[in-house]
């Protein structure tokens, strides 16, 4: 008695990517519903069961769906938009700008959608991302029949779709709520890095993830810079880092870690985290060659991603199964190194179980849901076919095979590419709607290159993000009162430090384009001699941002850059339409007041003369901390006896003038 | 008036890859015969030029065809026939055991053809090839209308299409003789490799080049192995090894240049030596990274080639443009290195420059050959696009264009592909071919893979291959008056060694499996001790090859490779049928008679106790260089007086047996 199934496909060259790497030629696979209930020889499965419909797969591979272990689909219509730029510059003078203006739900709708085509075009059938408004993202991968998992972005910098961490964390738990249990989406946390997320982040989205049981997806140790930073400032390397945050209690989805050692793997390993590997990425942004052969050793499930269209800039798994497979063997000497068949696997298996998946996609077995694809390997670039050995088939998967050679796609039961014709999604439409943006971004772009931002950001050399204040400055009559009030056990003096500041300051037309300050500055030891010497370079917005009480502000400094060049490449780079030259002698207090962090500057303005002056600084992340901070700051004035001084809201470029 | 073409292509963005990177947008360019007439914007050239037909390439990049600087065209009949292997064991294990057994020319005629429909469906136009039998590459490739430089290997050992040198050498003068001055064909001379030649080749296809004025197309450090060796063996890398042997005064195309320093970059730039970058083929086969920023710093013609589809495994030059890119990025760690429109100008008019071709071909200007394509750039992988900046062109055909998206190919002012749709090879009927010819060598393989040799391939490791000695063997009775007789002026000892070897031959059923001998080498140190061993594994051939004179042989030893592993292991590995131990005690002297090295062993068997036996040998590459080495073996054996003693044309196993 034959059993009753949907659809039987049959006659193909069936990898399985099973524990056993079974292989079937001719094979077959018999389908039910969403799920797949029988795979095998054809003639066995052919007897076994009574199909509704017998689809003839005829010179072509059948095999599960390619698993995109980590991207940000949203980012296709950012696709070529700046390339062969430095990470800082094309993030932080691209991307982060053109992000913050543009993105939208509807952005982000149109570029899942966008992202969808590809992959599935190009034989994806569950992509792992993180963005922002990413409920729309699940609604548009869900639209197109994909299988995902999506992950909320949090940070502590104010991101295109919430202005500070608590209201990014608010959506996060709204998503989660209503996406949970979806049977194509995996809603997740996807706090964005440990260098953009504090502690108290780390332990909320750990919190949130272990309370919903929900993946949490970070990006870790992707560039060398990153590791260095956190060996600096924590004395320790990325991934303890993490654990002593608490975030590996969480099912972790780890992207990149390029630069991680043995122990940090062992770690990963011991935790379950999966690791989604990004070669294209990886090369295009020089970021490193990521120790894969080393992770498979340790255990570690390394699946592989095409990371976001804006930096690779596809979404073409077969090409990054194939540089996963050639990095590792260039970069290790060992032409042995990710053979063929272990890449398919990453793409495949390895990539279900990094994304905790496993139970349901990412091979070809009775049980897991129908998630497959057809490879039509008679084209001139796949011939000949050899078959002395079962790695011939990877071999050539891998090695001559194209995305393009996809002709159809299956997720969930559902055929979403039939015969290379897409089912689910309008390409030619959304390629319309997305030529329309790309319009858009270019004339916003063109406009801003004639500032001096973008003049600025052209330099390259090492930027840092906009950075916000929470700010005051007084007018001091008596320094020497104030230096005597900053006093333990209320303050308690952490460094010090004694400047003598140049600054030149260049003006542009109109006022607009904000200044840019060229300052060197001077360290003057406690003999009175110059210790050193550091240039740096900031652009400074016009705008005061807000009033955070009467007297004290919250401001921003937009760019800032060490300044390699001297006063005089400057300006005739930036040719100011004019100059002002400020000279101080500056006294530096970093200072703890209520277990929160102060700079206080005694400056005394020496070139032109304008007297003594008290500035109180703290740097701030989101609103409920700056309206605290602001709350410290007043008490902190008082403290120092000055509460009652003349506020003065300009700089002394301003007083000067 | 306007003047009357025969194609006019309008309405496209057109890439011109000229001297200022000039973009038309829209632009068109005008046709007549076999070459472009103009190229501009679209109103301009549609206003001096009356065609007999116009084509609209909406939507379409229209730029110079692909030049794919180096390759191995027929080899794509051995595409995923072995992957993942050491060079060695892929090279002396695979190709060339099957390239011996099946490279006939109607097997590179098929290959060739093969090569020409994926490389004209992916782009490509000119390619610079490098095999045996190749007039019938060239053949191939004029029949399927394309553009090629076809170079005839010429190598120190046997080869396929030439069991000795002066026959390739005589193939290659015949070759470029018919060819020379073919519309589409640039015949060429091929010396393989420094390695792989002698001094006298490297001469004579020098001559040859400059005698006919055709390109010589050599392989340049690939590997780090290969300059350690040169070194080693010479003093000196590659580069100004073979300029000392004058090949650097032909028209040089160098392949790979992988390990060269900046002296020898400013040597082969001087030199007017173009070079072929191949970087999957690099990366696939652990290369290494190739300096590509700094040749080009240097001023080089760098293009991008393939190199043959058995170590890539397609002919895909998008793949390549992109990995040009990557790499660079990720090996120098400047994601600014190598931007696209350097990877796009590297990949066609520098391309051209590097095969001695840029007055013809490689960039859209008047007076060139009609060789372009066009590239459909709306498929959603393309969009959107932006426009902002002339590099965001080249951006999306490096970082997002597929080989697939090329829709058009014209070569020689004659279409070779329209609409996707090939007009000059039947692609299906070639697949069909090539199945029937990769039946065949999977079953010599299967078959194969049941041998000894095999099995020792298996292991892999630094294995040699196969080398012809001529040799004598004579049983003596007085040793010492042997060794009294090595005297100079006549014989001049460069070297002498002395050593105690134990032998272990394996042997098998059938006999014609061949012997493995696993001998442990111990060398004796003047005071009798044991300075060093080491172990060593040989495959040895039943039959001797040949008799040269009466008393000496040519005989082959076909593998030899250092014994990693314990006597244990290869018993247990290779499950002999017998064993036989022989030990011996043998002085070694390396000496130089009439200008020519050869080796004297002098040899106590005394396990079993055979005697005193004295051998003389000498390495051979050519039947005319083995006849000499026979004429001076007998002369030498008269000099150690032992022209008269009994010859032994046994190994010593077959004398204790």
């Amino acid at each position: 008695m034959q059993q009753s199934v949907d659809i039987l496909l049959t006659n193909a060259t069936v990898l399985t990517m099973d524990s056993k790497l079974s292989q079937f030629d001719p094979g077959a696979v018999a389908i039910v519903g969403d799920s797949i209930v029988a795979v095998g020889p054809e003639t066995d499965i052919k007897n076994r069961f009574a199909p509704a419909e017998t689809i003839d797969c005829a010179g072509k591979v059948l095999m599960p769906g390619l698993v995109n272990a980590h991207t940000h689909a949203p980012m296709s219509l950012l696709r070529g938009l700046a390339d062969d730029l430095r990470l800082d510059v094309w993030l932080m003078g691209y991307m982060l700008p053109v992000e913050r203006e543009f993105v939208t739900p509807e952005f982000v709708r149109l570029g899942t959608l966008l992202a969808c085509a590809e992959q599935i075009r190009s034989g994806i059938t569950t992509f792992n991302d993180m963005y922002y408004h990413e409920a729309d993202v699940a609604q548009a991968a869900a639209d197109a029949g994909m299988r995902a998992v999506c992950g909320q972005t949090i940070m502590k910098f104010p991101a295109p779709d919430a202005p500070a961490f608590e209201d990014s964390l608010a959506m996060a738990r709204d998503f989660v709520r209503s996406w949970k249990n979806h049977e194509l989406i995996t809603p997740a946390i996807a706090p964005h890095a440990a260098y953009s997320c504090t502690p108290e982040i780390l332990r909320l989205v750990t919190d949130l993830a272990l309370e919903f049981d929900v993946p949490l997806h970070i990006h870790i140790a992707e560039t060398a810079f990153e590791v260095e930073t956190m060996r600096r400032e924590n004395g320790m390397p990325v991934v303890p880092y993490l654990k002593k945050q608490g975030i590996l209690e969480a099912r972790v989805i780890a992207a990149h870690c390029v630069h991680i050692d043995t122990g940090e793997m062992r770690t990963l390993q011991h935790a379950g985290a999966g690791v989604a590997h990004n070669p294209s990425s990886n090369l295009k942004l020089a970021s490193g060659f990521a120790p894969v052969p080393r992770m498979l050793e340790a255990g570690l499930a390394v699946g592989i991603g095409t990371d976001g269209p804006a930096s690779n800039n596809d979404l073409d798994m077969f090409e990054e199964v194939r540089l996963a497979s050639f990095i590792a063997k260039a970069a290790s000497g060992d032409p042995t190194a990710v053979p063929a068949a272990t890449a398919v696997l990453m793409a495949t298996r390895l990539g279900a179980q990094a994304l905790h998946l496993d139970a349901i996609t990412g091979s070809l077995e009775p049980g897991k849901r129908a998630d497959l694809i057809l490879v039509d390997t008679s084209t001139p670039h796949n011939s000949p076919r050899f078959r002395r050995d079962p790695n011939n088939a990877y071999a050539q998967l891998v090695y001559a095979a194209k995305s393009t050679d996809v002709t159809d796609s299956m997720v969930n039961g559902r055929w979403l590419m039939r015969d290379g014709k897409l089912l689910t999604v309008d390409s030619t439409a959304l390629a319309q709607e997305a030529r329309a943006v790309a319009a858009r971004i270019d004339r916003f772009l063109i406009e801003r290159e004639k500032s001096v931002l973008s003049k600025l950001i052209a330099l390259g050399g090492s930027m840092e993000a906009e950075s916000f204040e929470v700010q005051v400055k007084v007018r001091v009559d008596d320094p020497e009162s104030v230096v005597a009030a900053i006093q333990p056990p209320a303050i308690e003096v952490t460094a010090y430090k004694h400047y003598r500041q140049y600054d030149e300051y260049f003006h542009f037309e109109p006022e607009t384009e904000g200044r840019l300050r060229f300052r060197e500055d001077d360290l003057i030891s406690e003999n009175g001699d110059v210790a050193s010497v550091r240039g740096r370079l900031t652009l400074i917005g016009q705008q005061r941002e807000g009033q955070l009480g009467s007297d004290i502000s919250l401001s921003r400094s937009r760019f800032l850059a060490p300044a390699a060049h001297t006063l005089r490449f400057y300006r005739e780079y930036f040719l100011p339409s004019a100059m002002v030259s400020i000279q101080k002698d500056r006294r530096r207090w970093h200072v703890r007041y209520q277990d929160t962090e102060f700079f206080v500057n005694l400056d005394t303005v020496l070139q032109p003369a304008l007297g003594h002056f008290l500035e109180i600084k703290s740097p701030t992340w989101s609103r409920r901390d700056a309206e605290r901070k602001a709350e410290l700051l007043a008490q902190l004035l008082a403290l120092l006896g000055a509460s009652k001084n003349e506020v003065i809201s300009r700089d002394y470029v301003e007083i000067a003038a």
